[in-house]
């Protein structure tokens, strides 16, 4: 298979990324590639002065980059030989069968929706956080941000797209699906989950189990975690700087350590033609290495495609 | 000054609430009293049992309980004689100056609307959440359960009312207000807080900081922190969760032991005419303790008189 890494992307760009991708291709599979996208001459020299002499990182050349702070529609249409430009126009082609980047998420999301584009069917893509637990392994999220306010057949949507994701990528036969709410009972929330919380019921191709609440994250009862993109948001920042303020008191532990982005590396965004993976800013070669891993993963598990033949066949 | 507190509430009641108020009336002022609702010779006999012969705990009978699982309303109209329907009845008559219950949420925010009432001009009344802090303190976070929908026009006075709270409970001066969101530009979110925010930022009476993220709770952005009820109920259950897994895992720190329910003892009601807090169902000893120690403190600062001036006269 074949993985684009946006090499120009994250606060630690090019060198982090570079890095990471040397991490990454030590543990690939023979015949895996990644492409490396960004200006050739200065991402070749890296690969140079690391000293890396494999034949798993390939350099795809991309003149210009998209910045952290810029406008990502109006960056996408003016950059048009960006690293993300660049990258999704692989992925489009399938000349790569994964992109992954840790730069400017909002261009990363626009320019998925721009060029492969939501699969049919698909209401509202969204990003997936995974969420480690107590007892070992992980569940998905979803939305942790691409959608702030969600409709109650968008949030029935979220738990059948995360509940193939956890079936797949996770592993997970029959995942349980938890509608996140203030309360157990059905009754409980706002208007809006009130209503998802029915359509999930009579939902056949889930497995629903009902409202969990923020208690519930972390423990057994839901595998797939069903919220809109403002309440995932804030829970994934919440759960993020719990670990800092632990790994600054030096706390260390191997379940809370999971909290760190660099454990996974980054956020799927699901539900486009195409898999592809958001990093966090700050990332760091290991969280590179992670990010270009969880993609294998979802290419290994054909995640892309299980979605297309679900909703648009 | 004199504290109602329900001896028939939460899941260890009344031996729990009884060990309570003893721990708290030593810490009370001399001419502080308890008013301890239930049961008069279950209570009695457990104060005798317990050693106590002080003056600060006086009995108040109430021959009804609500239990935890039953309808707020329907059991307080049918139970008029309950503990909680007593303790509100106490606080309408200014016959006590706070009540406090570890017991049915819903019958004591149920209780409150229909005994002492909201405040004039507080379009909702709120569950304040006291939010520990990594650099000391505590700031609050409203709502915590009682809303979960909440319009922009209440989410903006939750911020004057946290602040008021902040000021002079707290006693932090001129505190900060937050509004909880996914991004801090202030075009972030959902279409509620986005309208939120407009309002906060002019709104002249409180000192508006802009939109905290899901990691900026815990330091010192801000000491009041705005979201609705949904999402505040989450943020607070999974902060007790962390508490509860490090607390298994042995790992102790003064910080993260501030999560514990136990270390604020309840969640003070906002925004009626009258002082009340509710308790955790699983309170402790300390924890009815502390309750009854928060209450002491909303009444000698005058809490829900300051809200009274603010927003009817």
């Amino acid at each position: 298979m074949r993985i684009a890494l946006d090499a120009m992307g994250g606060d630690f760009a090019p060198e982090a990324v570079v890095k990471g991708a040397i991490l990454a291709a030590q543990q690939l599979e023979q015949e895996d590639v990644i492409l490396l996208i960004g200006k050739e001459d200065i991402v070749q020299s890296l690969l140079n002065e690391y000293g890396y002499s494999g034949n798993n990182i390939q350099v795809v050349h991309a003149s210009q980059v998209i910045e952290m702070g810029e406008h990502p529609t109006k960056a996408l249409s003016q950059k048009t030989d960006s690293s993300i430009a660049v990258g999704y126009g692989l992925l489009k082609m399938q000349k790569a069968d994964a992109f992954c980047s840790a730069g400017n998420t909002g261009a990363m999301l626009v320019g998925a929706m721009f060029s492969v584009k939501a699969i049919e069917g698909i209401l509202r893509p969204s990003i997936g956080g995974l969420v480690p637990k107590v007892n070992g392994g992980y569940g998905i999220m979803l939305d942790v941000g691409a959608n702030a306010d969600c409709k109650p057949e968008v949030l029935e949507q979220f738990g059948e797209i995360g509940s193939i994701y956890a079936k797949y990528v996770l592993e997970i036969p029959n995942p349980k699906v938890g509608l996140m709410n203030l309360g157990e009972e059905e009754g409980k929330g706002t208007v809006v989950t009130q209503a998802a919380h029915q359509r999930l019921k009579t939902n056949s191709s889930i497995n629903f189990i009902g409202n969990i609440e923020g208690r519930d994250l972390f423990n057994d009862k839901a595998d797939v975690i069903v919220c809109d993109g403002y309440t995932g948001n804030i829970i994934l920042k919440m759960a993020e700087n719990i670990y800092d303020i632990l790994n600054e008191k030096n706390m260390h532990d191997p379940f809370i350590d999971k909290f760190n982005y660099e454990a996974v590396g980054g956020s799927p965004i699901l539900g486009i033609n195409g898999n592809a993976v958001i990093g966090h800013g700050v990332s760091s070669p290991k969280a590179i290495s992670n990010m270009v891993l969880q993609a294998q993963k979802m290419v290994a598990s054909k995640l892309s495609e299980r979605f297309r033949k679900n909703y648009s066949e």
